[in-house]
């Protein structure tokens, strides 16, 4: 079932960031940092809204996503991880679809999902390809030198 | 002289916003949000650097930057305006080299500025492409219908 995401999913929802296996320490870190922000000030205030694919008590998979700043209907999707014993069965495409109805809902143009150019991420362009986004721009080594920016972008 | 900006300076930097005439309020609560956090934390932990060109205690403009997350060398430009009444005399020029600089020489391999497609934003796109930066991405209706982002870089 997906849901807006609570206090007591934050443990598992780092501990799957950590395994998903395309993370730094660093993004890891970040993730952490979001989630304790929307925790202390709420989503309203810090634009990080949290949700889960919770079965029971076990989260299968989340994702992050909010308003940027200054526009007046794109959203971002600052992260998506699906337990990767839980993959295969929907997770990502469900928590996708419904970061998109929930930013639709709230008067959202489009939701941008940011990638990298590399190998590693293969399945992740492939996934955002398959659920109807396109990528719209390239910055050529934006992470690092090799590792350029891809834009993946689904206008609603 | 361009130097770092100091507490005293904040009610000039949020005035030459106000007064650059592109900027909306919503724009101009967001340089004052980065301000504060760059007064109450420091630049370290907020990853916003102000500059000012100052002539005695006059502010005649100010930059921004910082380094972008999770990237290597990246950083973007935030913020640049200019009093109106000191322009045409090199005030913007300045800053935006100092920035480049200041970002070059923490192992900045980019300098990302992000303006709009609107002609109301045509000088600022001008003053980019004179200062040696190119439009390497654009994203249609980005801001809102009809106002769209170009991402304009300078690589080191």
């Amino acid at each position: 079932m997906i849901i807006t995401a609570t206090e007591a999913d934050g443990s598992q929802i780092q501990a799957i960031t950590a395994k998903a296996g395309v993370f730094s320490q660093e993004e890891v870190d970040c993730v952490v940092e979001l989630w304790e922000d929307y925790l202390s000030v709420g989503s309203e205030t810090c634009g990080y809204n949290f949700i889960v694919d919770r079965d029971g008590d076990q989260v299968l998979g989340y994702a992050c996503y909010g308003p940027r700043s200054l526009t007046a209907g794109a959203f971002d999707l600052y992260w998506i991880a699906v337990d990767p014993d839980a993959r295969r069965n929907g997770v990502g495409h469900g928590l996708l679809l419904a970061s998109e109805e929930a930013a639709r809902t709230i008067g959202g143009t489009m939701l941008i999902a940011e990638t990298s150019g590399t190998p590693h991420y293969e399945p992740t362009r492939k996934f955002y390809i398959n659920m109807g986004y396109t990528s719209e721009a390239i910055i050529k080594d934006f992470y690092s030198a090799g590792d350029d920016l891809l834009i993946f972008i689904k206008r609603f």
